[in-house]
């Protein structure tokens, strides 16, 4: 399982480090750092990672993108965009935390398809692209090919519950007691999205 | 707030960005990424960080230790065990995560002290220093200015703890919604011991 984590500046770190440090207890997981042109990338939180150019990926890639404020310029990059999409096309599998969810929608690949984020910018990724089925109350959601989440920590349930699917739940069980993390596996339950004022309607 | 986050070769990557994550959305703190000698550091997980060498700490700092395999050489190596004692001795309030105690015990500045770390690596933990008074069972340890945490994900939870305790609870809580992590609370309650068969002795 190759996964090609995309970074880009100002990113939110546990958006990728959370994701990183569950998928690279897959057995035969490689991981790998890339961003569009290469070189260093710089988180919000003021660290610097050296990273590849991604050019195409490999057959059976895992495409993993993180959130964070550098999504707010990002969606208005129409080259960086361009090649989004080509590479969200050429993954078998594509992973967003956070507001990563809004670089996949301004590509178009998510139209018609339900997806989450981030609940505190969830109104802004909203307004990105209309066309995606927004589900407000999610701690992620599938769909095809697509495993979007909720915000930063909840790339972490979303990983389980990604490797559960694709490698068998006792394996994610494993690597969750592994790095001790108390997994909550159902990807409907969201206690945050009620802080933002998002309730299931009454029946 | 200044957090000095010590790294070394082979340093798990949750164990740090969990903690960085949660620290950075405290008011005025700034994280510092440093090594014994500058340079470039690779986690476990393959990406290399940009360091810088750490000499004193400033008055009033916090030092974050992260885990990881990289700790089964450094508990041996003399002179960077002389150093962290110096800067253990010059932080205000030292955090570990996950095997990254047993470097603070190898200092000796735990002797006496309760501390905790990963469960599963937790017997080669107590033989580094017998002298500490290891706790089996908790999500994290406070004694002094010594914050200790269990396996990986604990680290998160212990510094959630650390915040609260030091800036208020609501920016605990306040900082948990944000990042949407499900923060458990209580420091006892462990629920990976059991695996590697650590259970409260009877009464």
């Amino acid at each position: 399982m190759n996964i090609h984590c995309l970074l880009f500046d100002d990113y939110e770190a546990l958006d990728l480090m959370g994701p990183v440090e569950l998928l690279h207890h897959v057995p035969g997981a490689v991981l790998h750092y890339h961003s569009q042109h290469g070189g260093r990338v710089r988180s919000t939180q003021g660290f610097s990672i050296d990273t590849q150019a991604l050019s195409d990926l490999p057959a059976g890639s895992v495409l993993l993108l993180p959130g964070g404020m550098g999504t707010r310029q990002k969606v208005h990059d129409a080259d960086f965009l361009h090649h989004l999409a080509a590479w969200v096309a050429q993954a078998e599998a594509c992973l967003s935390v956070c507001t990563g969810s809004a670089l996949l929608a301004a590509t178009g690949c998510l139209d018609g398809r339900a997806a989450t984020s981030n609940k505190r910018a969830f109104e802004w990724v909203k307004s990105v692209n209309p066309k995606v089925h927004w589900q407000a109350i999610a701690r992620w959601v599938q769909d095809g090919k697509f495993y979007t989440s909720s915000g930063i920590s909840a790339g972490m349930d979303m990983t389980l519950g990604f490797i559960a699917q694709k490698k068998g739940l006792p394996l994610a069980e494993e690597i969750a007691a592994y790095t001790e993390y108390l997994w909550q596996q159902d990807p409907g339950l969201d206690p945050f999205a009620a802080l933002y004022g998002y309730k299931r309607e009454s029946p």
